[in-house]
Order: C-alpha cells, then sequence, then structure tokens
C-alpha cells in the first residue's frame, strides 16, 4: 500500500467509545476526574482501540536515523560524524534510548533512513535514501520524490509492525543538526517568529544560537516558500528521519493505533502529518514536552497536551519510552479498578 | 529507637557525591545536562546511597488511614464511612493504588492509624491511635500525646521496613475530609492566604468551596495559634495519618533512604518533617503535583520540584506510585549508559 492512497482511508475516532470510556471512568472508585490527564489518555485509548480490554502491547519504539546537509553552516554543538558514532551506541545497547527501552520492556528498531556513514550491521534496518540531506542553504534538502519515499519508508516499517502484532507504535530520531529543520518546519507552518521559537539544541552557546537563527532566516529569504503544503515544506528543509516518522504516524492511523510522539524533531513530524491529513492527531500521544522552545508550540498548534515535563532535550525517543508506564497504567487502571458497586463505596454526597 | 532522640540524627546528604554523580552524568554519551529533571534525580539518589551502583528495589508504600472530626461541619463530598470502604477496596484489590501497586511492582501496606470503623482483616495493619480526629472547629483534633504516638507509629514502620531489605518508602492515605487539615497546615505554616489555598478537594461545587474556606477561617480565629510549632500545629488540626506519614519521612531521613512524597496531603506532612528537621526534604522526592491548590506552594516552600504534573487529585499515594518508573529509569541510565570514551563517541565542538 502507498502512503499517498492509505492516508485517504484514516478515520477520525468513533465518539460511541468515548462516551463508553467516561461512563466507565465515573463508576469507577474515586472521585470522577480524579485521575486527571491519566483518563484523558484512557478515554483515548477506548476510542482508538473500540474496546476497553485494550492491550498497548508489545509496543515498538522507531528511531529513525539521518544527516543534514545544513550542518556544514555550524549550527550543532556536536560534529555530523557523532550520528553513526551514536548509532553503533544503540546497537550495543550504551545509549539512553536502548538502557531505557531495555528497562522498560519497549521494543527497539534504528532504521538508517538518510545516514552519510554507512554501518554494516544485522540489526540496523538498512532503509537509506541519500546520504544525508543537501544543505538547505543553498537548495533544496531533498527532492520531492526522496520526501515521499521516506514517508513510505516509515509508512511500510509502522504497517507491518502492526500486522505482526505490535499494539502501539513510537518514534524518536537521531540525526545531528535535526533540531535546525524542525525549528525551521515548525516556525514555518506556525508562523511564529524564530525569535522565539530557535533552540539550542544539544548545547548551543549565546553566539552560535544567534547563527543559527541567522541561518534559518537566510533560509526562509533564499526558498520564500509559498505554500504550506507539507510535502513541499519537508522538501524545502528536510529531513529523511523526519519524513520517516511522518510515516509512522500514518501507518498509526491507518492501521487504528496509537503512536507515541517524543521531543521536537518527532513533533516537527507530527506537524507535517497533522499537514497531510488533520484526523491523524487523534492517534497521538504526545509523550513529553522537551525543552526546546519550538516544540511547546507545536504541540499547543496540535492540542496535544504531554504526559511529561522533565526538562529533557535528548531526542532519540527517550521521552515517549520514559511515557510507556503512565500509558499502561492508564490502561490498567482503566481495566482493573473495582466500581463502586462491586466494592461497596457510597458515592458521592448529591 | 523514640523518633524524638532520632531525628536528631538525621545526617546531611555529603556533597562529595554529588560531584561523583556530576562528573558520572557528564561522561555519559548524551549532550550535558540533556536528561533534564531524570539527571538531578540520579544526583539526589546518588547522593542519599552514597555509591552509584544503587538499588531503589523494593520499594514499599505506605497508605496511613484516618477519619477527621472535622467532617462534622460538612467539608467533604464524600460521607465519612467511604474511608472504611475505600479500605476494604485496597485489601481487594480493587482502588486505583491496588492496581497502580500491582502493576509497578510497587509493596502496599495499609495502616490503620486513627479510623472510626474497625476493620477485622490480617493485610491490614492495626495501629489505631483514635477513632478519628477531634473537631477542629471546637477543640484541638488530636492531643499532643496522640500527634507523638502517631509520629511513632509511621516512624517504627519505616525504620523497620528498611532493616527488611526496603531501599525506597513511599507516602500516601486516605481518610475523607483531610485536604481540610493539610490545607489548613499548609496555610498556617506558610502563612498564605486561605483564598488561594484552600480547594476542592474529591468534589465540592462552589457553596460547599465558600464553606470549607470560612470553615478553615472560624478555626484559625479559634485556636488564635501563636507557635509554628509542628506538634502544636498538628495537633491543632490533625490528623493521625498525616502524623504517621511524618513518621515515615523521619525514618527515611535516620535510615538515609529516599521517599517519595504523594500529593497534598503527604505534601502536608513534609511540611511538617521539614518544621521539624529542614535536612529531610533532602530525602525527599517530589512525585507530582496536585490539582489541589495549596500543593503547589508547599512543593516550593521545600524547593521540590515535581517529576508529574498529570491535574490528579486522588491520594492514596497514586502520584507516588506513578513516578516509580521514573525514578528506576534515573537509576538505569546513570549505571548502565555508555561513557563518551567506552562508546568512541566524539564529544562536543569546544
Amino acid at each position: 500500500m502507498n502512503w499517498l492512497e492509505a492516508v485517504k482511508e484514516i478515520q477520525p475516532l468513533n465518539k460511541d467509545y468515548k462516551v463508553i470510556a467516561q461512563e466507565r471512568l465515573d463508576q469507577l472508585t474515586k472521585p470522577q476526574g480524579s485521575l486527571g490527564r491519566l483518563e484523558d489518555l484512557a478515554i483515548q485509548l477506548v476510542s482508538i482501540y473500540k474496546t476497553i480490554d485494550f492491550s498497548v502491547d508489545p509496543i515498538t519504539n522507531f528511531v529513525f536515523v539521518g544527516d543534514h546537509g545544513i550542518t556544514e553552516e555550524g549550527v550543532s554543538a556536536f560534529p555530523s560524524e557523532v550520528t553513526s558514532q551514536m548509532v553503533y551506541n544503540f546497537l550495543q545497547g550504551g545509549a539512553a534510548i536502548s538502557v531505557l527501552s531495555r528497562n522498560n520492556k519497549v521494543g527497539l528498531k534504528v532504521v538508517d533512513v538518510g545516514m552519510k556513514a554507512t554501518i554494516d550491521n544485522q540489526n540496523l534496518i538498512q532503509k537509506k535514501i541519500r546520504e544525508g540531506t543537501r544543505n538547505f542553504l543553498k537548495e533544496k534538502a531533498m527532492t520531492k520524490e526522496e520526501v515521499t519515499a521516506a514517508v513510505q519508508v516509515g509508512f511500510e516499517l509502522g504497517v507491518e509492525e502492526v500486522k505482526q502484532r505490535t499494539k502501539m507504535l513510537s518514534i524518536g530520531e537521531m540525526g545531528i543538526g535535526n533540531t535546525t529543520p524542525s525549528t525551521a518546519i515548525a516556525a514555518y507552518l506556525l508562523n511564529i517568529p524564530l525569535e522565539i521559537m530557535v533552540g539550542r539544541g544539544t548545547g548551543l552557546n549565546e553566539d552560535q544560537l544567534r547563527h543559527k537563527k541567522e541561518v534559518i532566516q537566510k533560509a526562509f529569504d533564499f526558498h520564500n516558500l509559498q505554500t504550506k503544503d507539507p510535502i513541499e515544506t519537508l522538501s524545502t528543509f528536510g529531513g529523511f528521519e523526519i519524513a520517516a516518522m511522518t510515516g509512522v504516524i500514518l501507518a498509526a492511523g491507518y492501521k487504528q493505533v496509537p503512536v507515541i510522539i517524543d521531543g521536537i524533531i518527532a513533533g516537527a513530524a507530527a506537524l507535517i502529518a497533522y499537514h497531510i491529513n488533520p484526523v491523524t492527531t487523534s492517534y497521538m500521544i504526545a509523550s513529553h514536552q522537551s525543552e526546546e522552545p519550538a516544540h511547546q508550540f507545536i504541540l499547543q498548534a496540535l492540542n496535544l497536551s504531554p504526559l511529561l515535563q522533565l526538562s529533557m532535550r535528548l531526542g532519540e525517543g527517550t521521552g515517549a519510552v520514559l511515557s510507556v508506564p503512565l500509558i499502561r497504567s492508564s490502561k490498567h487502571l482503566v481495566q482493573e479498578m473495582a466500581t463502586f458497586a462491586e466494592a461497596n463505596v457510597s458515592e458521592k454526597n448529591s
């Protein structure tokens, strides 16, 4: 199935299940609404799975890897070769996402969709479309064909994963320099000034931060985009990992499973998915709010409320995986708590 | 050991371990500080346990149960008998805290320290001091002897638990009406106007909320307290579960293990513990920020930053147990991540 066809078939959530979930929650032995955000989440999960007796496991977190031509302009605190070095680290189990996936029982699949280097390792899923994006200060980062192909990579992997009985998808990424295209995408699509959108990424100083803003502003002037078309926007700024994450989100909507969104780069992919088909937001779970300033604007625009606010700015899907125990708890609560009637507990005074 | 003696022996954290933890974190394969709040937590844990190779498990969550004479004044949306009904629900596994403890592998111990009803069940720890507090609109809620005894209950249970190899303590409670004494304690000790401190508890309407404020104000006028002595304050407003939670906090400091603090009622106990010995805050982990307005002021006063903000207002230790996977993740990250040297990853550009 081609994602361009599949995306037309994504269904909005059936409101009947929202009512069913709310009624169930209000019968449970707790003051109404007292589980806060976990009740909203339970309603979303019941609506997506169309039953109260759903499973969220197994869960697969995809980490898509891509490099960025824009790193030539000195927009990152780390050198570009760190992308592939970190991929080795993922595969050897020493990265934050490796540690968190292992200990939280979340499957980890690492996908090279646009890395400069090539790593020959059977645990790395090889889907490279190009060795990094082009420098978007000088030309389009990706051709439209490359964008479409990268979205298809994520879409197919996501669909296949659900066919193999995965119940929840999750997205993260690795790509030195990728807060720059993500921020550019968000600032452009949301029409919010760069001054309040651009952040320090992995650790820029004051001068480097100013430079990063200037680079994005120059790119805006150079391309002078006249459309908010999501494919055109992705083509302009990149990157391959963002496009592939968009594909997983589309797969989640198409296959009707939730997808956990990590930080700002996954958030940029979510914004692109929303522009492709706004119904996709119904399937998104915002895991955390990153320290990158643009992220909160993305979440607001998508009307998503993050489960965690831990001042993190790491990527790799770390925020997504950290939110998994809360999602599981939401499931356990709606399924396992006793009702007032079952437990013989008096209800609220009228 | 009597808590009044033990409290003098509580040690501040050794700053050397803060340095050791920070150095370790800065060598791990991630941008410095990018794990945000989880790095602060790792530093606190290393400092408490005095090693990087610590365990946080097993964890025990104590739920202390007490009733409140002030419920005679109509300050709660639920009738007082719900306290014991919910204790049955805890013991049968149908309450939110039962579901969360079971699924998050946290030990649950329910302690009757001041419930009106008596429940004969071998899984309920019987430490009743009195059948509920007195109505603090008319008299002191507890005698000083009762306060001291209730603190001793929590202290002894906490100390014994650590002796039985528990590595982390956690506190929650059940007691219809107990946001009222908790808010009174916080408003009095922090000297913050009731107008912004009093909340809806389990679900008061506008008129009932106004009434709750009036009741506390009348009690302030009636008692006209002249001291911020924590025992005098607890004696004035109650309750038994708050005093017992204070005892567990003192036990955590004395036995040098962390203690997870739940919502506003556990927060009131934390505030009392701070007034007994301010060093105790070093051992506290603030799990979540409750919807009750007074809670944020308590956390600020104790200089604690909550791990979760899920708009919850349930109690029972539910927020505390929900934070456990984050605490475990902090441990796994600081212990299991590869260093830049181990993983051959390039460090930040200078």
